[in-house]
């Protein structure tokens, strides 16, 4: 399998995934670091990163390669990306244009764009980032586009191998305390994975914070195909009985999606939905605490369970270095 | 031909120049990733940068060396450039002090400082990046200054030389719409690029954005030198008629250089200034819009133009990487 | 010796201070350009910086390495660092995931965090970097702590011995005006490192700016340890007579730690501290005007000085190249 891009787990078949996995391994057991010699990545980040920022640039430098940095609005112009709008605004520079300049400076190009999050149904369509791959004639890879993150689906699906949890194992995407709205970008990502891995999926959410239907029914087809099975309820003790992992994160409300105010009303009465170590009482022994970071402490995840041997939220952030290193080769070497 | 400083084109003979090209041309076709291996290129930034920003890393790295980027004032202390002023204000420190460390630090400098926009006579003395290209004893490269930008310059002979435009064809340089005034930077490097390419150079602009006397003057001894001409008109039916190339470029009223109020004044009754597609009705069979980016759609130039046959401004900008690199080669290898 | 920290010069003997800079001659002498190859640095930046910022980029890229850069709240997240705080303000992610995570991505990590200058004791004890450092499992360099500069002191070092300022010199680290309260960093780091090397150091500062007795006391340890001498005083002629170095810095009031209103009350009257040519009438002939930079010229340091023969201000700044360079290779080759 060679790539050309990189912006959905969906994309692949689960062999494919597991082909991109043992390349990622071979890559740490036996270092190419004249692999990608001469080759230039272009990183455009519209949103902040910490993970991502620096992952990807380690691993191009690891594998011989170099790497831009272009942040838009910092140093850069702010960019629009509207179609037919007249631009006597603040953004200088039009997508249209800024694209196809860096991805022609570039050979491989990874964009970040967080989701809009005011219309769900734009949000789903991924339209905007779809606009701006539509831009790029090069090897392209998401950096965490309004409804995805396959990079850290990937570095995830590592960490479940890592940890020898087995396929069919239970796996439950829990909601959990933030300040404010989150986007839907790593819930959907993360239930696409455990499904497509195989795994008995359970999305536990309160009630007005479902996963869209298109969100779930992609999930359900994966796992259909997978051997695994996903379901949703907001159920707390009926989720968590004899689960092997428990993957927190953070999102806002769908049934008042775009709207702040409702959805903080919401989230007022949900702060106990924070995952302590009382949360694993009936899992499965040795359950496991996963998140793609940043985390909230104490709100989001209490520290007892951070700092203690369930979270493996560590060994996550590094795998993305590890299976990226994957994707960089299978797209440019 | 070795180069100690690239910051100004007329600094070269056009012999001189079409060399450079011919440099940048072999780079292209016989790359020498290892060229420049071990060198490294420090890049401050006083303004915004896209094109540059990008291109200059991915050509220093695509020849084998290593760059760093400083924008001051973010991440970095802010610089002042006055002499002998008392520093009780906010910047912490002194170009006297922050560009020779920097330049000590690599093997080459290139330094981005706009014009200040309110001294006309200042800015085209070039007083500001004067001071500063004298602390620097490393190649140095304008990134663009008050009122040069040669890089620019020689990305864009190289794209008339890519679209074989005759040394002899009508090159126009057109006034075009922008929220606010913008620099004469762009727009003496291109007539003065124009004039040495031996162009038929007419500066089309309203009254009130006539281009300085200083500007001109140097622009018609570089025509007369090249077989060229230079003139000036604010009559768009006469100066458009058998036009080859439309060069599109925003500036501030001239008349009232640094009087935001009196050029917003005087741009209100200026919006049908845009390139539209009518407006090469008169102009030669596939007549070229070019235009250095960023650009204001639908203020400056229309959809219909950008996404049409007519635009090559992806090119241009593209041109900057493989231009800039053959100066890189010149100053460092 | 081979490093596995770089934390402060104290931690070091003078032998194996000296067998350093040794080691970063030989690196100036005889380039290693592939000595690092495939290594990466990582470098966290909680607050601004020029010398340190473009000077590890460089030092990496020479020795063939590479590195990335992390400003944290400008593209990234900002960073929590107290313990068992619940994370609903504006810090999205904590230093127990950040740091880990960079760690992971790099081969040796550097940290810049000054102080929180409120509270003294907390600063002196150094309380925010230790608990920085101990998420690290990777090789660690302080690029500046709230109580300590060692590669600016290192730098130092290198340029008396550059300039082959006698062992038994007078070295007096004399407080300079400045518009606020600066940390203590650099002068704590200065006093130890002009004790180490042997120097009879005077400390000369207005009243309510003393160093603090610990500092002092490291000092005087220091100084006995290596055969120098360290005194304080507020005495301006006393203690310039035959002095070989007068080191400029400026530093907030320790009588009003943290207590900006006085602190400022204080410094209004003590704006002839400014260093100016009359200052060196009774030194030793050729007395050197040291100073880490940014300085704030005249007020700090007027013109004349900086300007003339006895600054030696940019020697310093590129000595940081230098010996950070023989850092690098100790730590990672």
């Amino acid at each position: 399998m060679s790539l050309a891009r990189f912006l959905d787990l969906a994309d692949f078949a689960a062999a494919e995934v597991r082909d991109l996995l043992a390349l990622a391994e071979r890559l740490q057991r036996h270092p190419q670091p004249q692999a990608l010699a001469g080759r230039i990545l272009g990183l455009v980040f519209l949103n902040p990163s910490l993970r991502t920022l620096a992952s990807f640039q380690a691993g191009m430098a690891r594998l011989g390669g170099a790497s831009f940095v272009i942040t838009p609005g910092q140093g850069t112009w702010a960019l629009e990306s509207r179609l037919g709008v007249r631009m006597d605004g603040s953004a200088a520079e039009h997508i249209r244009e800024g694209l196809p300049v860096l991805a022609s400076y570039c050979d491989a190009l990874g964009i970040r764009a967080f989701a809009e999050g005011k219309d769900l149904a734009a949000d789903l369509a991924e339209s905007n980032f779809a606009a701006m791959a539509a831009l790029v004639d090069k090897p392209l890879i998401n950096l965490e586009s309004a409804m995805n993150h396959p990079c850290q689906a990937l570095a995830d699906w590592k960490t479940l191998d890592d940890l020898a949890v087995p396929d069919r194992a239970r796996f439950v995407l829990s909601w959990v305390p933030h300040p404010r709205a989150l986007p839907l970008a790593v819930p959907a990502a993360t239930v696409h994975m455990a499904a497509m891995r195989g795994h008995e999926v359970v999305v536990l959410r309160p009630e007005g914070f479902a996963l869209p239907p298109a969100v779930m029914d992609k999930a359900r087809a994966a796992a259909r195909a997978n051997g695994g099975s996903v379901t949703e309820t907001d159920d707390r003790a009926a989720a968590l009985r004899g689960a092997t992992v428990i993957y927190a994160k953070e999102w806002g409300s769908t049934a008042h999606y775009g709207d702040a105010a409702r959805d903080a009303e919401l989230r007022t009465a949900l702060l106990d939905w924070q995952v302590r170590e009382q949360t694993f009482s009936s899992c499965a022994p040795g359950c496991h605490l996963m998140h793609c970071l940043p985390v909230r402490r104490n709100v989001a995840v209490a520290d007892e369970v951070l700092d203690g041997p369930r979270s493996v939220v560590l060994r996550e952030a590094h795998n993305r270095l590890v299976v990226q290193m994957a994707v960089l080769h299978r797209l440019l070497s």
